[in-house]
């Protein structure tokens, strides 16, 4: 069998200066990691957003996912492919650019394997990418574990800021599953370890220094973000930052090279801008504002992804990312598998592989209630992208269509996987039309879900009633008492973001399809004062995953000549 | 005060592809990282070396090294500087290439700041080579993470090796100086958290994947080396190791890129391979054998340093690295000042400054025991360097020098601090001098200070007399009977790597100058079985560093226009 690995390695690849030099850049104008890989300098990034007309933006989105694997990272891929495949019979068309989150070596060497897309529609050097890349990731835990140990540094010395060990809120992280670390103790050994304390460590994708990464527009903003921090609170519940324990110039220097976006290609050889992962629960997960701003300004098409389902993924990126950065889609992809419409059709994970036309119809529901809320809350254009799988039949796919149809909703089926952006010039098409309907600047006319100057509990009840369909929400006082808390401290105009599972539109991971009168219960809240953004638990967050029985890892290997096997 | 990082930053680099290309390398055999850095892949250089005839190995030591600080790398960087100044006048002297360590962030943000020379002899870019660099120790941190994670993650999926918890070896790592790791207890939080146990962090330079890595040969070799790492004992005390476990093939997967020896250059452009960096004391101290050989390769002159004092630097240097290399120098540079000189000479670190002759020839006992070592074990001529401070006198260096001169021990005084390679051109005239008279293959007359043979004990025992100058070692019960463990299970012809403190001769930090009649206390020995040596602690190890009160890291900043500042 043909696997991704075997594709990704047999590539041709351009070299980066090529890709580069396809953007309208310099040679001179990129950091070279390699010969197919590049960043891009932000000065070079502003220079070109002075002078060009901001290309469209295609939100790509999707149904509830399900254990069984949608593909929306292939599919973006593959949409920039067909848009470019697309141009080459109509110019007019422009060039497409990826905007992309890179990957966590936690899932590489756990369960997942790699995350840079699959079949035909994969972005390369792929083994690079999945493994240490250009070395961000590394950047951003070192800056978050400077700070750790200068907090633990500043208790050891007397603690002058009377920082409450209690009520330390950074957490250390690796970028590895590492289920040992979810609870330690620290600072043990006697007087030349410190000062014992429980402690946790997070993956590097769940701490606030990524999302802040994510989220920042320059180094300036960048400092700043990381100097309001709240890494602990004081015995007389005073907030302790980040620039009060003076460590926000260290992890700007530790982040600087990082900040500037990664530049590879697609097997296709379409740019893909690929920077920042933040966790799409934790956090608003989908890739750095900058890597975004690059597209946009160098690009006349950028397709980017936002983590999870629409719900999820899709509302952080409209209601966080968009309304700080100013910046809207001209539409939505909502990517969907036959597969995935029969599990919420009730359909067990193992039999979706089965036909079953009726449980097609029957799991509509939950791709109908995201597809809705994309038109009616956020006034987007969906396109529905079926990302046709060898056991999907031909009377299930024309089923599926003709319901969408019926409802108005543009639907096409997508062969990308198997046949790269020839495969998707039918999504291209849909997405050049629905794109044709928006605004000339979609940002003016933006619609969030809420408003940011409602109280931050009732932010958290809009967008339940209003996206998951709930009845309500329930938070307990103690919930209650901190957003008061953060409303006193300043932070009620904050944008919310919600942390629930994303098997379920509700909070119960087993609920598909689209439940109604379902009550979202609130667990906690947690200040990301550097983000911007409240997070509010609703069900259990996994901020460091564990390996499986048989982790990836056994199966990664490095031959003679140098090649790694086994990253699939 | 013009400071180190004003002199770096206003330096003009040349592209690294010209670098390169002085080396005879392609621009497409050298794998760029930025415009002035690069890795030259292990093909390219195992090619060279088959062509090539190698150059003159130059290694770099110290007399016993004081809190003051002697400029070992400042002054190795000196000599390469210096050699090609020289070969401007003299064309046959040819060309000189620096094979140096990587620093570590740990001091970088604790006490030293950059670690990248000093003045005009300087590395760059330097705080890129200060601050992750190339991603080598987060390459080879996330390798011995992973190691850690799948032992915690077997132990908690039933234990089939019946791993003893009590008896782990593997540490976790990161490259800061954490001291609240030192002593931890991770798998807290019930069944979802893994298995408690004691455990602790170290440092990234003081893991044996890192000692591993700076000893490889090959991929090849690497995957070997990191499958014989001893990780843990099994309750029928059976070596674990990471093979059993089954993550060789991944740790080298992520070490894959990391592997191939970074080039970047001095101020004054000479190629520097600048590649790994074990701690002198746990581990043997230098940069990788691959950044050797690349230099040897690619260079006439290849000038190296090896940590701490001629004790411990050369020794292992010698001892193990050439040794297992099949390497030998041709010269030996032992690093000296007046300053040194007056504090081995009994005057306290506060006073070194004052000018002191006596004192300046009373602490000559260190500096000639060094020289006499080098000279009568490992058959080396050696050159004293004394790097000249703007407090030293004319008179005290008159006196240093004529001293030596009465011993038959070249000795100069050299200026690269304030001038670069032209204040190094006496030390390069004296190098090229010793060289000469080194045998046509130096490593054919290679003489070690023990036969691989011995018995571990007499190993230690013989190191320890011949070198230290001690009556004898002390080994309690407990450590022979280690020593007798690790013989039975095939270490026996393993070299000793003997950690200590390099304050001193001896095993006791404050007695300084020549000691005699000493006792070499050895505490604790450990395997070393992907190294392929035995540490030997005799003392107090410190293998991961705290904080001072005051870290470098509160001074590190970054402008408005993205430059690095503090890093002095």
């Amino acid at each position: 069998m043909t696997t991704d690995m075997d594709i990704a390695l047999s590539a041709e690849l351009d070299p980066i200066v090529d890709i580069a030099a396809g953007l309208g850049l310099d040679a001179k104008d990129i950091i070279p990691h390699g010969w197919t890989k590049a960043k891009v300098p932000i000065d070079v990034l502003d220079r070109a957003s002075e002078t060009a007309t901001d290309g469209k933006l295609i939100l790509v989105t999707a149904m509830s996912p399900t254990p069984a694997g949608e593909g929306k990272t292939t599919t973006s891929i593959g949409l920039a492919d067909g848009l470019n495949e697309l141009a080459r019979s109509k110019p007019e068309v422009g060039k497409a650019v990826l905007a992309l989150r890179e990957p966590s070596m936690g899932p590489v060497f756990g369960m997942k394997g790699g995350a840079a897309g699959g079949g035909y529609a994969q972005v390369v050097p792929m083994e690079d990418i999945n493994l240490h890349f250009t070395g961000d990731f590394a950047a951003i835990a070192a800056a978050n574990n400077l700070a750790a140990t200068m907090l633990d540094n500043h208790i050891h010395f007397g603690n002058d800021l009377d920082v409450d060990p209690r009520r330390i809120h950074l957490r250390r992280v690796v970028d590895l599953n590492d289920r040992a670390l979810r609870g330690v103790v620290v600072g043990l050994g006697g007087l030349n370890g410190g000062v014992p304390r429980e402690d946790a460590f997070d993956i590097v994708v769940a701490s606030e220094v990524m999302a802040v990464f994510c989220l920042s527009t320059s180094l300036a903003d960048l400092k700043e973000r990381l100097g309001r921090i709240v890494l602990a609170h004081s015995r007389s519940r005073e907030p302790i930052t980040v620039a009060d324990i003076g460590a926000a110039g260290a992890m700007t220097a530790l982040l600087r090279n990082a900040l500037a976006p990664n530049l590879v290609q697609s097997l296709e050889h379409s740019p893909a801008f690929i920077h920042g992962g933040p966790f799409a629960n934790i956090a608003h997960g989908c890739n750095s504002l900058l890597a975004t701003k690059a597209g946009l300004a160098l690009g006349d098409w950028v397709v980017t992804e936002a983590g999870f389902g629409a719900d999820l993924g899709a509302e952080k990126f409209l209601d966080i990312k968009c309304r700080t950065a100013g910046i809207w889609p001209s539409a939505a992809v909502v990517v969907a598998t036959l597969r995935a419409l029969k599990y919420h059709g009730g359909v067990d994970v193992k039999d979706v592989n089965s036909p079953d036309v009726s449980a097609v119809l029957e799991g509509m529901s939950n791709l109908e209630l995201h597809c809705r809320n994309l038109r009616e809350i956020y006034g987007l254009t969906p396109v529905v992208c079926f990302n046709r799988f060898p056991t999907d039949t031909d009377e299930e796919m024309a089923a599926a269509i003709s319901h969408l149809d019926g409802l108005g909703v543009a639907a096409v089926e997508s062969t990308h996987w198997a046949d790269g952006g020839k495969g998707a010039i039918a999504l291209a098409d849909a997405v050049v039309e629905a794109a044709g309907g928006a605004p000339e600047d979609p940002a003016a006319s933006a619609k969030y879900s809420y408003e940011l100057d409602l109280p931050l509990e009732e932010k958290v009840r809009t967008i339940a009633q209003r996206i998951y369909q709930a009845k309500d929400v329930d938070l307990p006082t103690k919930v209650k008492r901190k957003l008061k808390q953060f409303t006193e401290e300043g932070y009620g105009d904050a944008p919310v973001c919600i942390a629930k599972t994303q098997y379920s539109l509700s909070t119960d991971g087993s609920l598909r399809g689209a439940p109604t009168d379902h009550i979202i219960e609130v667990k906690d809240v947690r200040l990301s004062a550097g983000a911007g953004f409240i997070v509010v638990i609703a069900g259990d967050i996994m901020t460091m995953p564990g390996l499986p029985r048989e982790p990836s890892a056994l199966k990664i290997d490095v031959t003679e000549d140098g090649n790694i096997t086994g990253l699939f």
